[in-house]
Formats: structure tokens, sequence, C-alpha cells
């Protein structure tokens, strides 16, 4: 799996999705074919999809939208000519009233005219914007997932979606804490500029050691969390809401598109 | 005196400047001539101007060059058509070998063909952007000056120029201090963004309460202090350096520029 995954680095975006539409790759999208943008999925029935697109509107740090697909079209053009979604994602995970009914690797089957894609910006981009600015990121280091947490920040809710702001966090030196800010802040439209900055405590962190979500990241005593905004959110807030249908990407297995990481800065 | 200061706010620049070249005022300039640049002011002899602004140039946070003077010539055309900075600082100080022996109101005595005149960008513009953005500066609303600490970080020396960096501290909750850190950032010519957020001890302060310069600013337990570089560094490196000559502003009596503080936004 690795030899595959390593052999996709170089690959073209288009190149990796028709891999994986072929049913050639199964697994997590992070490093593959970089540089390239990817996105959290989520796939609702139109009478949902409304609400769901002002949800993430007034929500832009945990729901920046990349694209929305057309009713019942599986394509999205502004983010890569062929891309069709019920086979370019590795994974999906289906959804009946709130339950996990599949968790197929193509969704042709599970497809309706009324249903909306949408496409939310994922932490991949501005971790990569990261990186290349010089900064170090331990879980990355560590080989272990980024630590998410439920926090006390509520999201601004609509008529059937509400919730609580899941946040994931990176330790940073405090320099490099502000230069992180600093460089995540030119990429709005991948949850942009962290939320919170030391004092778990006051956005109802109890215990930094026991994410929610994740793995643990050790903090060491001369650094500070930074935490940002997590595309975790609208899936927990769409989860809660128990619509009667809904499908997302599985977890780290991305929909990987054509756009530039480095075009996103604003 | 307030009376005085207050019906400077709306003056323009040009105004302000007639008005303190004529000896009509040689107080504090914070709030004079609203929304315009102001600047730190250092004038030293030909041998040492040099020096001093490859110091400048090397260490930009704590010395951001706004404009740097042609050799024996008052003028800083950059800066305001009419400027003459003999005269248009409301208050200097004339060292000799690191000795202050005067701090008068016009430098027409002092003046020589060898001196060259550095202006360097000042934190009233980067704090003008911040209560522009909404947030609230406590050493500005408790009517203080900002406390001011020696820090362990070293500056990058020159021959003769070297010490430690002087930061200013503002207290701001997390996510102030993040909106607080994205918005100085615009503003490289005033300082930019925050070199150090959190826990001062990293910075070698030992106790936030007890600032080397200016007064005390409480820092709240849902509260970071965020430190900025401060033009107070430049100051003490040459005072420590112990030119034959040197002459500053009178520390709060800035030289008030025509440029507005919107415009330095990059």
């Amino acid at each position: 799996m690795d030899e595959l995954r390593a052999g996709m680095a170089d690959r073209s975006a288009a190149d990796v999705r028709r891999r994986i539409r072929r049913g050639g790759f199964a697994g997590q999208t992070s490093g593959l074919a970089a540089g390239k943008v990817q996105g959290n999925v989520a796939i609702l029935p139109a009478d949902w999809a409304d609400e769901f697109l002002r949800f993430c509107l007034q929500n832009p740090k945990p729901c920046p939208v990349l694209a929305v697909g057309r009713r019942g079209r599986p394509e999205l053009p502004s983010l890569g000519e062929d891309i069709d979604i019920r086979s370019d994602v590795p994974r999906y995970r289906v959804f009946e009233h709130g339950r996990e009914v599949a968790s197929p690797t193509d969704i042709a089957a599970y497809w309706r005219d009324d249903l909306v894609a949408f496409v939310l910006g994922c932490s991949f981009s501005f971790e990569w914007a990261l990186r290349d600015a010089g900064l170090r990121l331990r879980h990355t280091e560590r080989g272990t997932v980024v630590p998410m947490y439920r926090t006390s920040i509520a999201t601004h809710p609509t008529e059937r979606l509400a919730g609580p702001m899941v946040v994931s966090m990176r330790p940073f030196r405090p320099a490099d804490a502000i230069r992180a800010i600093q460089i995540s802040a030119r990429y709005p439209g991948v949850h942009g500029a962290p939320v919170h900055i030391g004092l778990p405590g006051a956005i109802g962190i109890a215990d930094i050691d026991r994410p929610d979500f994740g793995e643990r990241s050790e903090v060491g005593e001369d650094e500070l969390p930074v935490f940002w905004a997590c595309g975790v959110t609208p899936q927990a807030v769409v989860e809660a809401a128990r619509p009667p249908f809904f499908i997302s990407h599985f977890p780290g297995s991305m929909l990987i598109t054509d756009l530039d990481n480095a075009a996103l800065a604003v």
C-alpha cells in the first residue's frame, strides 16, 4: 500500500482520480497528487442542500465551500474537468436517518436525481502551506492523526443544523505559532486562520491529552496549542440532524481536485 | 493641554507640523492628525549612519525604516513635502558619547553637515489598525503607557551596534490575539506581526507585571500577552554604543508624516 501511495505522490490529480475510479485505490489520500487541493465531501437531498449551504456560508471557518454541484449532477467542473463524484472518492460513508448503512468505494448504486454534492476545504491544504514555509507538524512527523476536539464554541445554526464547532490542534513554539497564524490566514478557503490559541479550557477543552477524535499530540512546555476550525464540524452537525439520506467521504479519503494549493492564497 | 491636543486631532499633518515648528506644541503626539503615520526619529553622523541603516535593515521588526534623509539635509520629501526634521518634532533628546546633554524643542543649533536623519515606523500605526478593526487596547483605555520589556531575543548585530530586542505587550483574549496578529501582519512597515505570544519566560521576561519601560497592563486569566518588536530597541542599541553624537525624538513626541496609516497595509 505504501508503495502504491508513494507511486501516486507525483501523479497528476486526474491520474490519481482515474485509478480511484477504476477501483484501484480505496485508502487515505494524504500525500497523493502532491500540491493539489483535496476536499471534504457531503452529498444531501435537495430539500436539505439549500439549508446546508446556508449553514456553511454562515460558518465559513469550519465549513469553507470550495464547490457545489448542480442538483442530480455528479460533475464538479470548477474542481476538475472529468470529476464524477460518484466514483472519484476512494471510499464513502452512506447514512440513512443518521445511521451509517454502508461504506462503499463507489456510490453509483446510491445516486439519485435529487442529490446535491458539496466539496469543502480541508486542512491538508493549509498544512501544505505551513510545511512549505518550514514549519514542522508534530502529528505528521509522528505519523498520527491530528487531535480534534468538540468545543464550547457554538456554530451559527439554521433551522435543523446546529452543534458545537470541532477544532483540530497543532502545537507550536510561540514564534512559529505566529507564523502559522499568518500563513494559514492567507487560505480562508481551507479553514483560514486559527480560531483559538493557548488556554484550551476557554473553549471547553478539559484535557488537551484526550482528544475527541484523532490521536494525542504532546504540547511541550515551551509550546502553545493552536486550534483551527475543522471539517469534522459539518459532518458531525449533519449526522446529528439525521437527514433521511446523506453521503460523506470516508475519513481521510478525500476528493483530489485539479486546483493548486498555492493558488488558494489570498 | 488636552484641549490643545483635541483641537489637533482633526488637523492635517502639515497644520500640526507648522504649529510644532512655530514652538506652539512640545508634548506627546499620540492622537494628533488622526490616521496619519507617525515615526521614531534617529539622527546620526554619516560615519555611524551607514552602519545604523544596515542594523535596521537586518532587524526590520524592531527597526522598520520609513525614510532616510540625505547627508546634511533636513528634508524628508517622501514623508511630507515641507518637513524640516530640525524643527518638526515637538521635542528632541541630544546625546554626546551616550550622555543626554539637552532635550530641546528645536535642533537648528545642533545641526551639522554630516548628519543623516532616519524615520522608523512606530506602533501608533498598527494600534490604529487594531482599533479600527474593533479590538480594544488596554493601555489606551486605561490611559497608561504601553508596557515594554528587554528580552533575551538578540538583535542581529553590526560592528558597533548590538543589544537585546525590546518588545511592547498588549493583552488580548485568544481569538482577539489571532485577529491582532492577522491585522498587524499587514503592516510590516510599522513592526508588523508580533514576535511572541504567551509564555513571557521563554523570551526572558521574568515578571509580566514589572515592565522595563512604560506601565503595567494587567493580563487577565482568560487572556494571553502578545509581544511586538518595539521602536525603543534601536534607541537603546544606539545609546549603548555611545556614538560621539546622536539625536532622537523625545519619547512619545514623534514626527507626524503625511502618509496615511491605511496606505501602509500590504
